[in-house]
């Protein structure tokens, strides 16, 4: 059993990494253009990730039918040993970065975090500065297709609302179903993708370079950005009406971009996206009145940038005052929309629990009515609401043990929890040491080890990660 | 419909206000023991409350069986009116305080918190003194009855655990249950009291009336001291200890007291209890550690002072390290067992939460077992799970609004989140500018009044107070 499971889990990895290794090109054919001395980093990255997955793939075959619980290993697995494989162009001349630093970073990437241990950014090759973007970009791809076409088949944390309608075949089986999903819905990710490169090229002139590296980081919701100071480097208010219009499209579920793209404008009349729209307009109304009506573009562009859980920054919001910080810290916590690139709880998640807390309180006073919670005018099964719940009480666990320990290590207060937060959520920037004006590089080692799982964990919706620590897992 | 229901509801809480008002005998003999010259308000404050109780009696006269809905009412205005009441002895001279403040002090008394707006505690006469720890000692005798026979019985937030095997009897109607079940539990919360006084008095060798006023706030998880330093101005270590034991016990379920003080040690054999001492060892030598091994009473008697939400301090911990102060947040959210009189969400529901993720996870794996919650040996209903995540995400949204709103009145993030965890759990100091070593005085009055809706809130476990604010309620 274990021994199938385990092969089966390297063979699947193993096809994959054979794509990944293609993803290598990108930085060589412009480490190549560019002139860059240590070009051939990338082609001995991409061969060498080659060849492991190829022979993962061949060595590990098996006709063993993909099982839920062979899914959580597949999906686990696969968001660390990209990560670990990830880190080959930061280890060597001429980046160099120590492995954890440069594990720190591409699991950052790959999970669309966007906290970043590089203290100068621009100190990079650009070959390195596109592939530290473009992981976030492969990390979105995978994200979405984990949310929309593998999380729900798995049913966890209630993820099976993330699913809804949605075209093509929905067979038992989990192959067939990538595939068509996956055109479908890479699709419309490459179409924003250029949409996004070619505005802020052609409209707010930015580099083309540049054009791409944020554009790649705002359609998956990473937040790495060429740039130290991040957007606001540029001090370009058409590219960050740009930016936030497209964060904007990639917090929302990329079901209702499917249906939308088919002129299908019912799929808009969502109650998810709706509380989406309510909670940022009154996010950014709090961020502007906290600022004193003093700069209404940087609050809403904060607003927008934090619960779609991109972390890009216009302005160094650590040192805003304690009630834009808190409202900061809430948007961490809650999140996009599921289906979407976006971490954190979800609004989903806190709109079923928000709406199930009013049906108990009818039911405390008339306790034998049978009301159901309903979404989107369907009823929700009391499975679902007990996987969110499981989910919920999980979330808030992991994130006050990490904080505890973080503490412990000398982080302040401020400084632990919004790192917890902005990591177990993958927003990238916190508050206090790891604001978006900082970085990560001076937290101690275990705190970083403990962040990169953080990152590792909210990404993959917590289930699945702590699914493959558990004994009886593994015995079947 | 309504009209029957705030008739009854006037009409309980009247014959409530009857027995109350003789609550004020005992600082009225104090006042006129030591020859204090304002004694007389008392006699006011007694004669009004008894007026205004038989008046609410006798006027609002219905034969009305109490119902479910009904019982929020009674208990949420209870909670209400009795604090207003109780403010009498502070608005006049000689203490004098303005009404919101008075009104804070009662609020803080009767829901066992212990927040203070008292700059200078020993400016206040002995007899307001002794009043206040005594509005801390009923409020705990109010608490008892509520978790054990009244909550349960509602059915809400779970609170359907809290009430296990009791003996007596367990109609369907609540008057008859009330006086076997308070007889019951408050005679083991007089003999606590009194044993406590006299270990004080004679062993640690405390004054009378101190050892008075410390045990009324022991039991009760209160945490009034007629000292402005708390229980680090007597710098006695054997009443620490003492205390420290009381405490210990005021966190456990009364009814696990009832059943050990007759003899039946089997009642300890209790999930809860366990998993309680757990925290606390843990959370003890965490605080040592944090500490650097200084001070091993303190980091002991802190850990229990917090959890069990009494709130006394030895220590100025608003001062210690960030890594002492994260374990006493948590530990100001996880609060005491359930049946006790503590406060804060209950060690009960996050055991139960923790059960139910593990079955969750195990679900994941296998879709199609049933495996259910079990709490003590005995399976959980799944509406118990449903009532309890509905407490858990109320619990958090409220304490994210509150400190939302805390902060736009200019409270920075720390004071903000531990003085709505410190009021919400029913606990009193927190950390930063509302610190053990100050007070609530400086804060603007609409935070005063959110802290007040917090305490009220938090005591009476969420729902019973949203409930009436809820206009289906009312319309039956």
């Amino acid at each position: 059993m274990v021994r199938q499971r385990v092969g089966l889990t390297l063979h699947v990895i193993g096809s994959l990494l054979k794509y990944f290794a293609l993803a290598y090109l990108a930085p060589l054919i412009t480490a190549v253009c560019l002139g860059e001395a240590e070009w051939y980093i990338y082609l001995y990255a991409l061969l060498l990730t080659l060849g492991i997955g190829l022979t993962l793939e061949f060595r590990f075959k098996t006709n063993k039918e993909i099982d839920r619980a062979d899914g959580f290993a597949i999906v686990a697995f696969t968001w660390l040993l990209i990560p670990l494989l990830g880190t080959l162009p930061y280890v060597f001349p001429p980046v160099k970065l120590g492995f954890l630093d440069a594990f720190f970073e591409t699991m950052s990437g790959f999970t669309t975090t966007g906290a970043t241990i590089l203290e100068v950014v621009e100190e990079l090759p650009k070959s390195a500065l596109l592939w530290r973007s473009l992981t976030q970009w492969i990390g979105g791809m995978g994200v979405i297709l984990l949310f929309i076409a593998i999380l729900p088949k798995l049913a966890v944390g209630g993820s099976q609302l993330f699913e809804r309608e949605f075209p093509g075949p929905l067979p038992e089986k989990l192959r067939p179903r990538f595939r068509t999903t996956a055109r479908h819905l890479w699709s419309i990710y490459l179409l924003f993708t250029v949409a996004e490169i070619a505005l802020l090229f052609m409209v707010a002139k930015l580099p083309l370079f540049d054009s791409i590296c944020i554009s790649f980081s705002t359609i998956s919701t990473g937040g790495f950005t060429p740039t130290t100071a991040s957007i606001g480097a540029y001090a370009n208010p058409v590219a960050e009406y740009i930016i936030m219009f497209f964060m904007l499209l990639a917090g929302v579920s990329f079901i209702i971009h499917y249906h939308v793209l088919h002129g299908n404008w019912k799929a808009t009349k969502d109650e998810e996206l709706r509380l989406y729209l309510i909670i940022l307009a009154v996010a950014s109304s709090l961020l502007i009145i906290a600022q004193g009506f003093t700069s209404y573009r940087q609050g809403i562009f904060q607003a927008i940038s934090i619960m779609t859980t991109t972390g890009f920054a216009t302005a160094n919001f650590a040192y805003w005052h304690s009630s834009a910080k808190i409202v900061l810290l809430a948007l961490m916590l809650i999140g996009a929309c599921g289906g979407s690139t976006g971490g954190g709880i979800k609004v989903m998640r806190a709109l079923t629990l928000m709406k199930h807390s009013g049906v108990m309180m009818r039911r405390a006073i008339f306790p034998n009515a049978v009301i159901p919670v309903k979404y989107n005018k369907k009823p929700v099964p009391d499975e679902v609401i007990r996987d969110i719940i499981s989910f919920l009480f999980l979330y808030i666990l992991v994130a006050v043990a990490a904080s505890v320990v973080l503490c412990f290590f000398g982080l302040n207060l401020e400084t632990a929890i919004s790192a917890v937060a902005a990591t177990l959520g993958n927003v990238g920037p916190g508050l206090g040491a790891v604001g978006p004006a900082l970085n990560y590089a001076w937290a101690p080692s275990l705190p970083k080890v403990i962040l990169i799982f953080c990152m590792w964990l909210g990404r993959l919706e917590l289930f699945t990660v702590l699914m493959i620590f558990s004994r009886r897992f593994w015995r079947g």
